[in-house]
């Protein structure tokens, strides 16, 4: 089936929030078969709002609508549905009493109150069995019309509950399956992996290619227009990207640089450890966002001043003096003294320039020393990131987790 | 001036990518007084980039297209635009001497160059002054159409150095003026609030609520038709919600927890140090994303596992046997430790469950403890988050840069 997203909110249109639900649900509904023509931002406009769906609908097999449909004054969709489908409002019992449940006597004589929530369009079946998110299906011309919260967990909850199977329900032209795998690569540029994998295209797949900070992730697609036929070209795509890229890969899908660097911890039964400087904590915080990181992270230190980094890691202040704070020497001491005062089987270490300020002629902003410890050997890299102070930590994050994925392999 | 803009790309419409740059430049433009009514977000299908384009141009004022100028084989844009709008493709010497500058031998060789770059719709105007970055102005029936790159970093460049300048050219209805501001809060729910400030609403001014992770921010809106006219009510609004939210605001606008924390702490002289278990880093990472911060955070230990809560901070390990080191004690022991270990003014923890294991019936996923050491006094927090594990992450580690703030307002 083919679709269309409206996300609704003035938050949006002016810039001040970014659209993060509409992307989700994409993803979700292209991983299924549908298509996603168009997506549409439209601000707290009743009438652009019913316009923009109205016509959607007329022009594709379903509508998914997110935001607008709380409690507080500025949520507008309801209204704009009612009238641009010319429906009535219907108050919904299971709704409102859920929200009577709910209200203390502070909200209950509270001027703004839940109540609104409870009045919905005729004909609008709730998704929520309890009741308790909103969000609700509505019937146009035989065609479904979804309309979800904006706040991102009600969405994504409700959109795999509710949505995704619900449309099964009224595909009346099953959808095309599509096969698609992402391959998650960091230590190659854009260009060149293009150079490596454009012949493919020849082959009646689709190559695309997405630089995320110091990583490219490289989508391989097929419509499998009829069944079967297509699989063998799949198989072939992907057997030459893989032989293209080689270690550069180091994840499919949904891998990340950490989740991979820790199932290759795991299975080697090692514990790791941080020392970072100018990434402030963002190695340690990409990695414990894996779960169960703590199976083969054992934690880190973040030596920001020159202090910490004599009183935390024991670093000689003649070395500090010496090469300076930004340099291969402190990388690797870094690195070495964490494994020692953390009890880490392997250490990464990351010492640079983020900027705006710091930077000077020789070390300019961008400049980046990383140091790993690995079975009683150091080794330092010296990396030169452009972009904002935040990309530069990031980039420097992903290399520096490259590094210990690398390192891994290479034993 | 009301404008659109139109997001191309296929790793956009699968949901593989998460579009930033429509939002980006919406709020630019927002700020500069105009209205964007609509944003799109198109796949790499040059025919209904086309249509997108032209309809439209037609039904606005200037129209921002972001993305597909690249060298790779995905980037279709300028096939599209030539073929929408009936141009001729015309070679810019100025774009081709640069490539060819910058090409290696290897790319010189290479099957897939870089060439394509410098093919361009005639009456394209190219933005960047040394032919680098790719993007350019076409005028279709007077009206600006802006083409830049969906790279994040290069678009802000031309967005700010080119179109946002280039805009007043075309303005023909002086743009106008509006007044907004942001009241970043955190400590109160968007429905509090809500009641709070909803009887200004009727005073001719606009209140959004965007709840972003334990923060809510609150943006005031005020259209100046009349230049003059509107600003006494934008002012006594501002009076208003300064005096009903009163320090649950931490900042206006661009202002970040951590940014107006480290104010706070640089005016007192005071320096700054984490403690952190669950939050794995996040909290040192969204302090030092603030440039300058190494003024006033001295660093932080990232203790993810009982061993290096009891090595790096000397915590007794009967203590985490008889409470746990998901407890008040545990967060209390952290933070005075963490004081006098790494010798900082002021310093808090965080411990607790992030999920999606670990939780039990006593203390569920979401149980948090913060904890602060300030002055020779050591306090401890109970929070339950709801959410993700990074989203619980997220909310941990701003309540307790928080908690630091408000420990410096009250001292």
């Amino acid at each position: 089936m083919i679709g269309e997203i409206i996300a609704i909110g003035d938050e949006l249109t002016s810039g001040r929030i970014t659209n993060t639900t509409s992307g989700y649900a994409a993803r979700a509904l292209f991983l299924l078969g549908h298509g996603i023509q168009a997506m549409h931002t439209i601000g707290d406009a009743p009438d652009l709002i019913g316009e923009t769906l109205k016509a959607a609908i007329n022009r594709c097999d379903f509508v998914l609508v997110t935001g607008g449909l709380g409690a507080t004054t500025d949520d507008l969709t309801n209204e704009a549905v009612i009238k641009a489908l010319e429906l009535n409002t219907v108050l919904h019992p299971c709704v409102q009493a859920n929200i009577e449940s709910r209200m203390g006597k502070e909200n209950r004589n509270a001027s703004v109150s839940l109540a609104k929530l409870a009045q919905l369009p005729e004909g609008a079946e709730v998704l929520d069995d309890d009741c308790r998110m909103a969000g609700y299906l509505l019937r146009y011309q035989g065609k479904p019309i979804y309309f979800l919260p904006g706040v991102p967990p009600q969405m994504e909850i409700l959109l795999h509950d509710k949505v995704l199977p619900g449309l099964q329900t009224f595909d009346t032209a099953r959808a095309v399956p599509v096969s698609q795998r992402v391959y998650r690569t960091c230590g190659l540029f854009e260009i060149e992996i293009n150079n490596r994998l454009h012949t493919l295209e020849q082959n009646g797949v689709q190559i695309g290619y997405y630089p995320v900070g110091a990583e490219v992730h490289v989508s391989l697609t097929a419509h499998n227009l009829e069944l079967g036929v297509d699989a063998p070209r799949f198989q072939e795509a992907d057997a030459f990207i893989r032989k293209a890229l080689g270690h550069n890969i180091y994840g499919i899908n949904q891998d990340t640089l950490a989740s991979v660097t820790g199932q290759l911890l795991k299975a080697r039964e090692l514990m790791l450890g941080v020392a970072e400087s100018c990434t402030g904590g963002l190695i340690a915080s990409a990695i414990t966002e894996v779960p169960g990181s703590s199976r083969w992270f054992k934690g880190g230190v973040v030596v920001y001043s020159n202090e910490l980094k004599e009183q935390l890691l024991g670093i000689d202040s003649a070395l500090l003096a010496r090469y300076g704070a930004v340099s291969a020497e402190t990388a690797q001491a870094m690195a070495s003294q964490a494994a020692q005062r953390l009890g880490c089987d392997i250490t990464v270490s990351a010492t640079g320039i983020a900027g705006p300020e710091g930077g000077t002629a020789e070390k300019p902003v961008g400049t980046v020393y990383l140091g790993l410890w690995y079975q009683n050997t150091v080794v330092d890299r010296l990396c030169r990131f452009n972009g904002s102070r935040r990309q530069i930590q990031e980039k420097t994050a992903q290399t520096a987790v490259d590094m210990v994925r690398r390192a891994l392999l290479a034993s």
